[in-house]
């Protein structure tokens, strides 16, 4: 048994190097960085973390500080399942969703890291191992872009290495998006993998209006094109658009995915690791998934999620999304030729500048 | 304009006079207590609070006082909808569920107080006003009871005035559920409004086999059959196991609610104003069921939610479920042959013991 015997959270706040703009958050000028680290009787320790766009980071903090780790010191790391179940039940009442869901996601992280640790495995070979070059694309937020800059930044991507790009769309008059997204694909020429974003901006039939204009551009996916609590609305969209509909950043447990899958409201569902539930959830969704005969792509947390899309045959493209988390990460994840490699460390294989981060505590 | 010039929040630890079980919490031996005292620029002052059964009392209180301070100080405390909809969207990323709406409930309860008082009414009346006499139960929380320990806190229930109760069932074996729901029939003759909750124990087969044996015994409803996710199993349970269905005090949106009407899958939605994003969005799921041609229940907070069921024409029962918090309010919602009053005082008409709240600070 891998005792438990101890669980410390960590609270920062990132400044952005730039403020980010899209459709429904506004302005964001930091990102929070939840981490905990857990570690066992033997010395072993695992690492996870959660972010948010600006807010809820300290309600975050405190459920790891004063639930999770309460509930979990003294009990087998290596049970990952009874410890997730023991938590979200111990917590569900104030805690299906929000940051609860956040916490017990980080929390999740860092016994999957642990574990691997101590089977010597990276995470992709501990959960199945498909295939560790995992395709990935460029998540831009320049919902505020002007056209040229949104080209400049488009050509820094394609220099960086990447082969597949998304940006937003959901600017105040649709006939705006139409020629951005217009501009892109002659920038960047047929066939290259474009996508985009509209963060939830539009009602059902504003989106379907919206999928409709796009359809000559050839979208791999339309992203949140509504709120994430309305199923029925998303296959309303998906069927009368035309356009292959992506979403799961705002989804929080598996049964919200299956509520979308089972209804044919995704063509991609999009599970976020830090905020679905952890590792636990997010191989579920991406089972899920497989079995209805649909990829899985990703939100958030490249370093992580590589592992997770290299462990499953139906992934699609991973979301490289940096906010500045790469500055307190040593040796981050490279992009290649459209390619992200999962890392052959064992574990997830992130190691943080706790130094760093120190002097940016929230 | 009603400037807020202060949002304070107050997190407190009540202990329970006795331990209390169900089929899914586990042993509840405190429960925790966020306040919320807001106030304008002209010195009027609302009071609202949310509770948990023990656990994310600390987060709740880290985004009233992390994010809503912040987000609402300044602003008009009269405009409920638009600061509402701006403390939604700003914390929307990690805030859609969980403890950011327990502490958006217990914010919007303030200002709905706050209104109320300016505006010289009590709530009832402020909301629309159908009928201040609200029929009651008693929320009894005895899944471990004996069954003659049961009887008696029966009889105890009587003498206070109650004329409708609510059981536990969930125990190990369905036949004695039956049994003791049998008893409690015999006990309190046909007619007797009698409901049972499992909170949320059972599958969708084991809820439609237990719902079909509890058929002869004329049960109002049977309560949280499932887990909270299961808008699809709730229908299954309704159809096919022959007794009303109730659920809600674990739903957190008005989508929530409408996945679960539109789907026919409830007989009594059964919203918490306490967690259900607050007095705002529980009137609207009580339209929304009034517009499904259905009745609305309660669960919690029945000192605030006397008045919410007594502005609706489609009010069924308020539950009327104490933890320990009537020792620190003056003059506490009383019961008298079956029925409670909502009080004509201005506001919901809740008055604090803010000393003895000062020692069992959480
Ligand atoms: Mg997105
Ligand atoms: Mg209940």
């Amino acid at each position: 048994m891998a005792k438990l015997v101890a669980v410390e959270p960590g609270f920062y706040r990132i400044p952005l190097p730039e403020v980010l703009t899209d459709s429904m958050h506004g302005e964001m000028r930091a990102f929070e960085l939840n981490t905990v680290r857990v570690r066992d009787a033997e010395g072993a320790e695992g690492v996870g973390y959660t972010f948010t766009v600006g807010r809820n980071g300290a309600a975050v903090d405190a459920v790891l500080r004063r639930e999770i780790a309460e509930l979990a010191e003294g009990e087998d790391a290596d049970a990952i399942e009874r410890l997730w179940h023991k938590i979200w039940w111990a917590t569900h009442y104030g805690g299906r969703g929000g940051p609860t869901v956040l916490a017990l996601s980080a929390f999740d992280i860092a016994l999957w890291d642990l574990k691997a640790k101590r089977a010597g495995l990276p995470l992709w070979k501990l959960l199945g191992g498909f295939d560790p070059k995992v395709p990935v694309y460029a998540g831009g937020i320049d919902l505020d872009l002007p056209l040229d800059a949104l080209l400049r930044q488009t050509d820094g991507n394609l220099a960086k290495g990447f082969r597949a790009i998304k940006m937003k769309v959901g600017r105040k008059h649709l006939h705006e998006d139409v020629e951005r997204v217009a501009a892109m694909r002659e920038h960047l020429g047929r066939g290259f993998p474009l996508m985009a974003d509209a963060n939830m901006k539009w009602s059902i039939d504003e989106a379907i209006r919206a999928a409709r204009a796009l359809q000559p551009y050839g979208l791999v996916w339309l992203e949140e094109p509504t709120i994430p609590d309305d199923p029925a609305g998303h296959a309303r969209i998906l069927r009368e658009g035309g356009v292959p509909i992506a979403a799961g950043e705002n989804l929080r447990t598996i049964w919200e995915f299956r509520l979308y899958i089972g209804a044919d409201a995704l063509s991609f569902p999009e599970p976020d690791v830090t905020n679905c539930g952890g590792v636990t959830p997010f191989m579920k969704v991406a089972h899920l998934a497989e079995a209805f005969n649909l990829p899985v792509t990703s939100h958030g947390a490249h370093d992580i999620t590589v592992h997770l899309l290299a462990a499953c045959p139906n992934r699609s493209y991973l979301e490289a999304h940096g906010f500045g988390l790469d500055r307190y990460i040593a040796d981050p994840l490279a992009i290649r030729d459209g390619f992200a490699l999962a890392p052959d460390r064992p574990g997830h294989g992130i190691q943080f500048d706790w130094d760093g981060l120190d002097r940016i505590r929230g």
